[in-house]
């Protein structure tokens, strides 16, 4: 058994984001990766295929640890059921996983105004049973999975991350409700607090957290190997997968723009695409950072809290009609689209300020558009049934 | 059995406030109460006292039903194990339960800071459980017992409703974050999003919830009967049971005054105290307004949440010296305090606006400090080790 891996857990590890954050850790050869994923909306095929890529790309003169790299120990476990998660970390013992990216979580919309409840539970108090359990088996380095969502309508165009946070939406809420938690549990620990802590007879709580929350734009694209790519479930309620199902002929045709007479170049809503390639690297980046000697903890305090928000996306708006026509040439279809009247809750833009974590993540998303539709494309028609084969 | 006593639960029902509560529900003799607690900060000996006081306050042509009102159905349960509570609920079948008041939380906001994860826990995702479990059995009426700290150091004194939500802790911040949770699951339900609804796979929710957040002021006071009273774990936080404990002689005399050059009329903090009989009558008048009938939800549109907040408070500001002398007169004890300098987190006031609670729940406190003093003595010297005999 190897010593010098980094045991890594990765939450929702087999979903679109997570199969490619797990290819990122995996290609480091520096990471050993635990997956745990309840496939509510993934397929546990995700992670063969991304072990099949990363042993793929093994060196010839790979040594034993490179192999073992490249084994992905995978739990079909919910994490809303604290036994199946406590069994995990139990299988390690304490200290046995060195750092959780936790990205498993329910994220469209519109379903969650309709069971805030079910969001509730699968994604804030999932998060807090987790917590507990890494801090009981002293795990305390955390990546957090938040969204470009918390800013809800924000104020200003790009996004600073130092923007309040205000959501619009029970899922938006759910994260804001994390990063709420997650900034109490690294905070510094005081002399007075000190004090009080002795005077209670409650157990106390590890005190060296350090995390980082990454506020994620909008994903698209695949790894250019065509093996991993996004597989939403049902009709996909993002303009990507669905652009590419009408291509492959999964769904019909029929393409609604919601609103031209926005504040925007062409009229369109304008959001932030992010190559998911290049989104994965920067969860790879965080991780990294989570080591106290990290630059990106200079100048913070003793008393300090220990974590850090950072918007993962390019800094550069695209619009609705832009993509369709990016994916037009792409994929050859030619989409006929209708204009419609605005849909509740879109706003004009939506665009990242990406210059805080290319400061002190060293994070770049150098691939552009045509990229993201060429790679999306030659994952769906590799794929076109996803991972139903 | 009874087939008009409406059946409530009451969850931290043996603490200081839930015992309260409970009295002035029985008061009625229109409910029927069930009680969780996991005594963490109670004495199960308190839900006997409450009994004993209401089977003493039958009339003498009591009818078979008002014997049953005085009938406690205690359970011995934590909030945060959902099998035990999901096992009251099924003692009683779906619809069973009228409605659910829940008081049940951690609350020293020194300790919350100390162990987030632990309040997170206790006060956001038990009450998540409490809610889906209510919603497996089709009980949809809400009592939140919210509090002050929801508005962390607010802009405008004496404090509306209105005033925006930022609490200062993780204690408040647990309290926020269930209110913004109630509100999301007592959201109305638009027509759009109902069509969304019937296109996914997922569970719906029940959407006829209804909820009321009591946000509390500074509770103090006993039961005139000297039966029912706080009893604090370890040394009291608070300053009334801290004086009572003083001169019970339970503690040193060692009081010490946080500040007198606060912009206050006597330069110390100034509170709302309000007496805990006044507070627990809120919450039957909350509990009353669930009915759909209520006026409380005149004017509140179909598509409109469901959901309301409000003050409980005198809406009266007392200092720290006012409440010393008032205990000085009350129990005789001549206090020598020590004037140090302020407590960080401290503002120096904190007054609430009562007047919405007032116009339509029609809530008043009459109960003035002099009062809430004698009824504190009462049971101190009643009870000088609580519940403890």
């Amino acid at each position: 058994m190897s010593t010098t891996l980094k045991r890594v857990l990765v939450t929702g590890g087999a979903g679109y984001i997570g199969s490619h954050v797990v290819f990122a850790l995996q290609e480091t050869r520096r990471y050993k990766v635990i997956s745990i994923d309840n496939h509510h909306n993934s397929h546990p095929r995700a992670l063969e295929r991304v072990a099949q890529i990363a042993k793929a790309n093994l060196p010839a003169d790979a040594t034993e640890q490179d192999r073992e790299s490249t084994e992905i120990d995978a739990h079909a476990a919910d994490l809303t059921k604290e036994d199946e998660v406590r069994a995990v970390f139990g299988k390690y013992g304490k200290g046995g996983i060195w750092g959780v990216i936790h990205i498993a979580a329910y994220k469209a919309v519109g379903e969650s105004t309709e069971i805030p409840l079910t969001y509730y539970q699968n994604n804030v108090s999932a998060t807090i049973s987790l917590l507990q359990i890494m801090s009981e088996y002293e795990c305390t380095r955390f990546v957090y999975s938040s969204s470009a969502t918390v800013y809800g309508t924000p104020p200003k165009i790009p996004i600073p991350e130092t923007t309040r946070l205000q959501a619009d939406s029970p899922y938006g809420r759910s994260k804001v409700m994390c990063e709420q938690i997650l900034q109490d549990l690294c905070a510094g620990l005081s002399s007075s607090t000190l004090h009080a802590l002795m005077l209670t007879a409650m157990p106390a709580e590890p005190q060296r957290w350090r995390a980082i929350s990454l506020r994620y734009f909008n994903p698209a694209g695949a790894h250019p190997s065509g093996l991993i790519g996004e597989e939403p479930r049902g009709r996909p309620g993002n303009l990507f997968p669905l652009l590419a199902h009408m291509a492959v002929g999964r769904v019909p045709p029929d393409l609604k723009v919601f609103g031209n007479d926005y504040p925007t170049p062409d009229g369109t809503c304008v959001r932030d695409y992010i190559h998911v390639v290049d989104l994965a690297r920067g969860h790879l980046l965080a991780l990294d950072a989570l080591a106290p000697t990290s630059r990106v903890w200079e100048g913070v305090g003793e008393q300090e809290a220990k974590i850090k928000a950072y918007n993962l996306g390019k800094g550069k708006g695209m619009s609705v009609l832009q993509i369709i026509e990016a994916m037009r040439k792409a994929t050859g279809f030619d989409y006929k689209y209708e204009i419609v009247g605005r849909r509740r809750g879109d706003v004009p833009d939506l665009t990242a300020d990406p210059a805080l974590a290319e400061k002190e993540l060293g994070f770049k998303a150098p691939q552009d558009l045509e990229t993201m539709c060429r790679d999306l494309w030659n994952w769906q028609t590799k794929n076109p049934k996803g991972y139903d084969e």
